[in-house]
């Protein structure tokens, strides 16, 4: 990593995930541009060595590799191809790494945008949360070239734990859809099993345990089946969050002409939760609805 | 298990399931009295040294612990209380043990008829499938009182072995509706993940892959979605058969006043693959049905 050391590095969107992520390259040893839209996380930065920058355009013009990592995809959208935004400043020899988790088509419309300027561009969601991003210990989804993802690769290797290079661009936000659909379905699958068993007056402690030792056995089943019958909601992952995620992956099949019925109940019981105001409590909270509070 | 070679033991139902549990038990020493519709596998058994009983009541008159394996509740219920039932011949120190998987009311309502009669009664569904069964290496969900459960431990040692005495009669019964749901509902959300990556252009293997290593990590995923890459649909679990559980699951939900969505997805899945001439292939079929196919 000592030649690294060298590589100057942009970073924008300093949120809970953010920050962390950028404080770890800082403590890498990269020289660190930031730009963030509330002041606060970018002050803390340049006062660990980080310098700021106003505009993302700016950014660019001061770090050949960017890092975005934002809430959505129409904050991307603008931070790209915004007035001020990165795409006015890129050139050859530069590389933008989005982390977000954002719609996987759209990241390929951007993807050609960055491209068609001679920059490099990777899509790099991740999950593991507030704590594994203060961790370094994310799960890392990584798509595009070899090229583009072997320079990405040293300051993944300083942010998270498990990185997987899946694909082409887009590929790592289709991964991170497929994750987020296959999670929320188990959780919901989980809360209907319990309270199946809760209802018919069989104690869903037993029932979990039993079940533990067979097919039906997962990490959700554990961690989050532990999180029901403790009802512990605390997050962990906000369930507004994951309704977000949630829509990318829905407007991702509906695209792809695909039909996904278990993807269609995940997304109305979120969106249930998040309407009857529990949006903030961690996604196992879908337990509430089955047991009809 | 010396002590327990002169018991006597009743098994009612020899199919696929039924046939290698009940030569576990005489392998393990017991006295065997077998029924069954079927002639071919009751006269292997005797040829075994087990003895013939032409009515389930008749075995309750030769032996004190009685083992039922039955296609579904209504096989049960006529072998409980028809006019050649077990019923009948019951009396105190008899033990009924159903293995079969059926709805867990009906076997509330069949356990406390047994009662009656001074006869104890224990549920004990297993999963594991035929595999399982021949290698006596079924996971048994147990319901029951303490007593009776521990009578009929000994039989369950020689055919199972994960053993969980989750709670009263119908305890058992719930936690395989249980299993049932959550193993359901994870292979359709796996399903749809895997085909969302395949529509996607991105490779479904390498999907998996990093699947495994975060919170989507589950005994389905690994076991089922290999099924699904390699489009392997040789049962394992019959698609047919996990909709007979999915009904029982589906009447039990209903009958506790419950509306659990993922549920609905799951059992309108497997009839559509049943409906569609395919529900003698693996349940992990119904990632064709993701697909469009």
């Amino acid at each position: 990593m000592a030649t690294e050391g060298a590589v100057t590095v942009g970073f924008i969107g300093l949120g809970i995930m953010g920050k962390p992520m950028a404080g770890h390259l800082l403590a890498a040893g990269y020289s660190l541009v930031v730009h963030s839209r509330s002041h606060g996380p970018v002050d803390e930065l340049i006062a660990a060595g980080a310098t700021g920058a106003s505009t993302p355009g700016e950014v660019a013009s001061l770090a050949r590799i960017v890092i975005t990592m934002l809430p959505d995809t129409p904050d991307l959208e603008v931070v790209v191809r915004g007035a001020y935004g990165l795409l006015g400043a890129l050139g050859p020899g530069h590389l933008v790494i989005d982390m977000s988790t954002v719609d996987p088509i759209a990241t390929r419309e951007l993807a050609d945008v960055v491209q068609e300027t001679g920059a490099g561009y990777v899509d790099a969601p991740v999950s593991g949360g507030q704590k594994g991003a203060q961790d370094a210990a994310l799960s890392i989804m990584v798509g595009g070239s070899e090229e583009d993802v072997a320079r990405a690769m040293p300051l993944f290797a300083a942010m998270g734990k498990t990185i997987t290079h899946v694909g082409d661009v887009g590929a790592g936000q289709i991964t991170k859809a497929a994750n987020q659909l296959v999670v929320g379905v188990t959780i919901e699958a989980v809360a209907e099993a319990l309270t199946l068993a809760e209802a018919a007056g069989v104690d869903p402690a037993k029932v979990r345990q039993a079940l533990l030792g067979g097919f039906a056995a997962s990490k959700i089943l554990d961690m989050h089946g532990q999180r029901m019958l403790d009802d512990n909601f605390e997050p962990g992952f906000r369930a507004r969050l994951h309704l977000k995620d949630a829509r990318i992956v829905h407007r991702t099949a509906m695209q792809l002409g695909l039909e996904l019925p278990a993807l269609e109940v995940m997304t109305e019981r979120l969106n249930a939760l998040v309407d009857s105001d529990r949006g903030d409590l961690d996604h196992s909270a879908l337990v509430l609805l089955a047991r009809g509070q």
